[in-house]
């Protein structure tokens, strides 16, 4: 057993390897016994029973314990790993997020042992170079130049934040006629300016679009929403027509277009996109949280045609990447655009310090204290290499592909369309036998149904039909490459299963 | 060796389990050669090497390899574990960076094998029901009530970012004469209305204040910079002065009190800001980012009183908490002032999946694929305890005492303070034989002398004497509760050698 209390070890120290080692023993076991325990991809009972669990790990007692125990903990890791969603299962469709490589974890591992940060050097020498390499070969990989810089983030809805604050401060600045100085945005701020702001996306961009316009001070209400066309994809010629409608005191700041969206997996037409924001002075920001995989695979990646045109590029690689949240990036085509995160501190940066060769990153972030992502998903690219990444995206977009034929073939089915990427949009359609009156409801229903009994997780959302009327769909989003055709047709099974289930009990919340 | 390219393993299946076990007896393995290579807190060379030791890694290659190699991830962990600085070493107190407990990596490799996710129920049932639960015990420590709720952040920097975002938005509706809808600023934005928006903090406040109002569109010069005592601590009389001072434009956001300043380790005094906020109607937030620790310790947990009267509080358990960043939390004393963050996403949180208990923490958070950093947190408590945890700030805190008593006794040290939590910051001083003609260029290099050499990671900022002259000086930060007295007497030896070192040298940059 482990030491606890003022006694309880320090990973770092030798002793603390050690304890490390005992309590890697039962996290292991913890996984082990948590897929037999599971038995599908979440153990059932729905949110009641999840809260029960915690309940019982628990009790109701306090994490700042008066009596610390290695019991406890070891109780804890057995029901953290039990109640967990098990994203390696063949029926875990529901979420943007991958199961991740072995070796990503390991690196994490090392990485929550050394703690290093990215803010000074001192915090961290060797991760914040790896991190300088790594944003520089991934800038080169969206077709940027030299000139490029970036950062890792927590997440894609702040790598957008970000993309949309380098926007707003450059709009705004030119924006301005009292001159440059002055009209730096974030050292003047908002508040008195006669302009109103707008940001150009469609409705199939992500909200987190939305909401950086509303935590930049532009407001939601900035935000205008560019026609589509039939499967999600920004028409262009609607978005110069927004444009030229500008009254005298709209300051275009940003066109966002989305690289995968989040139902379809459209991609809104880049090339087009770029000539538009040329032509009209706008920055261009690529949300590619999900299309990035597209980047990965051969006969996909002319999806990406023309994101190196782009401003900014944001993606995720705990999405389409296979390594473990955070793993989120952001890029610019032009470091002279993060300038509005400059930042001089004389305990951590100071210039005489910088001009000795102990720089660091505190620059190109948001954040001071920074983990290092940029160690785990080396080590992960190190492991899967280029072709091995394409092969997976290739294997997860034929699943989609797979899924929706047999979905198109099963009677109780009704396929949207065919997949872009590696989701499939789909409802379930009542037989003249079932008792159906709501078809949404009943959709909806049958996803909880197989929630709650852990059979399937699966998205759901909602599509417009030819009727105007939304109506909820169901989602399937494929991101592991190792799932068969087989599991799919077992998965399709218990769909339509489920949905003779919940037709003939008829309550269907 | 493990399995590359298409055929590398996913942590969670039954062959990445097996796989992940031999990746991390080679991640085992490069901690113990790193300690023997590394010698010291870092190892020597300075930045040149640490670039070096980057290139040597990864040689001319591609992350995205064409020959994915377990040998190559087995190169990266020993590089990346040997130029780590190691935060166990007593001589690394440079930064506000802890080494973690045992418990917290294991919780960490649990964790990113799992890779739950915090912005849906079927992301991670148990994570997010434990975050919950960690909250509102949080909650508890700094006296909130009830009614309180708050988020688990990727830094304290994020932390402080969202209290000023609450405060933002709150006062901008108050101060808005068309009501409350159209002044909710996320949706209307800040442009076009002519006020002047004040946030009125310390000089000694964190740097991430000034940035917050920045990226929030208030303008760095939105901040009002309140005169401090000697030590470091706001004045609330000058704070009144200030305020009684406003223009009919000028509104109050937030009055941000600082609980551990980075420097003297001060603490502001909360009753009477607290008193001052209720009295003007002032948002009152408390960066108590460092400042935390006293929460633990029965002796200086005085210093935190008032706490419990702030409307947000940040802090960060990557700090004074012993696991790894990120371990960041923001709490509201009033869970009402969060809606800015609401967000309904028909494919996320659709309302009838709310009501049937489906429900997530997409709407307490500036993030959406969120990790879940309140596992590591929980795992670690349970195995630290309350008295653990306060008998380990208060270990930290006589280290600083002992150092300050020493660097007092010592004739080429000179002490500025006697420390106030677990900071010590004095200077090298030279004797009438050194011949030192610039004693901040000194001092300075002094410290880049103990890092490039690998023998200390010492902090440094600027203190303004007497003479009204801003000078470099070096600062201890404790935050190991294992280094001893007899390991601090060898690092103040060794910085008083490293003086005489550079003195003789002749050559202080």
């Amino acid at each position: 057993m482990i030491d606890t209390g003022r006694n309880a070890a320090l990973a770092g120290r030798p002793e603390g390897l050690e304890q490390l080692r005992t309590l890697l023993d039962t996290a292991f076991g913890a996984l082990g016994d948590a897929a037999l325990k599971r038995g599908g991809p979440v153990a059932p009972g729905g949110p009641e029973a999840a809260v029960a669990a915690v309940r019982e790990a628990l009790g109701g007692s306090r994490f700042l314990a008066e009596e610390p125990s290695a019991q406890r903990v070891a109780d804890l890791f057995g029901a953290y790993a039990t109640w967990a969603v098990d994203l390696t299962h063949p029926s875990a469709v529901a979420r943007m997020q991958c199961a991740p490589t072995a070796a990503s974890v390991a690196a994490e591992l090392l990485a929550a042992t050394l703690n290093q940060s990215l803010h000074a050097w001192e915090s961290g020498p060797f991760a914040l170079e790896l991190e300088r390499r790594l944003i520089a070969e991934m800038a080169s990989w969206v077709g940027f130049g030299e000139a490029a810089s970036g950062t890792l983030t927590p997440g894609g809805s702040i790598s957008n934040l970000m993309g949309l604050l380098f926007s707003r401060d450059r709009a705004l600045r030119e924006a301005d006629s009292t001159g440059p100085d002055s009209g730096a945005v974030s050292q003047a701020g908002l508040t008195g300016r006669r302009i109103r702001p707008r940001i150009l996306c469609s409705a199939a961009a992500h909200f987190s679009i939305a909401r950086a316009a509303g935590f930049l001070g532009l407001g939601r209400d900035a935000v205008l929403i560019v026609p589509v066309d039939e499967r999600g994809r920004m028409l262009p010629e609607e978005a110069r027509r927004l444009l030229d409608g500008f009254g005298p005191d709209e300051v275009a700041v940003a066109l966002v277009a989305t690289a995968g969206t989040t139902d379809h997996g459209s991609f809104d037409p880049l090339p087009e996109l770029a000539d538009l924001a040329a032509e009209y002075r706008i920055w261009l920001h690529v949300d590619a949280a999900y299309g990035i995989g597209a980047l990965f695979s051969t006969s996909l990646a002319p999806l990406l045609d023309g994101l190196g045109r782009a401003d900014s590029v944001a993606f995720d690689l705990h999405k389409f990447g296979w390594t473990p949240a955070s793993s989120s990036v952001l890029l610019v085509r032009d470091r002279r655009d993060m300038e509005c995160l400059d930042q001089q501190a004389v305990y951590l940066n100071p210039s005489d310090d910088e001009a000795a060769g102990y720089t660091a990153l505190l620059g190109t972030s948001l954040q001071t204290t920074r983990r290092s992502d940029a160690f785990k998903i080396a080590a992960s690219l190190l492991t899967v290499g280029r072709e091995g990444m394409g092969a997976w995206v290739d294997a997860c977009h034929a699943q989609a592909r797979y899924a929706a034929g047999r979905i198109a073939a099963t009677e109780g089915l009704h396929l949207v369309a065919q997949p872009l990427l590696s989701t499939v949009i789909f409802r379930c359609r009542p037989s003249a036998a079932d008792p159906v009156t709501d078809e949404s409801a009943w959709n909806a229903a049958v996803r909880r149904k197989l929630l709650a009994e852990g059979r399937a997780l699966l998205a759901r959302t909602k599509i417009t039909g030819l009727d105007g009327v939304p109506q909820v769909h169901l989602k399937l989003v494929f991101l592991n490459p190792t799932t068969t055709e087989a599991e799919i047709d077992e998965l399709l099974a218990d769909i339509t299963a489920a949905a003779r289930e919940v037709a003939r009990d008829g309550r269907h919340m």
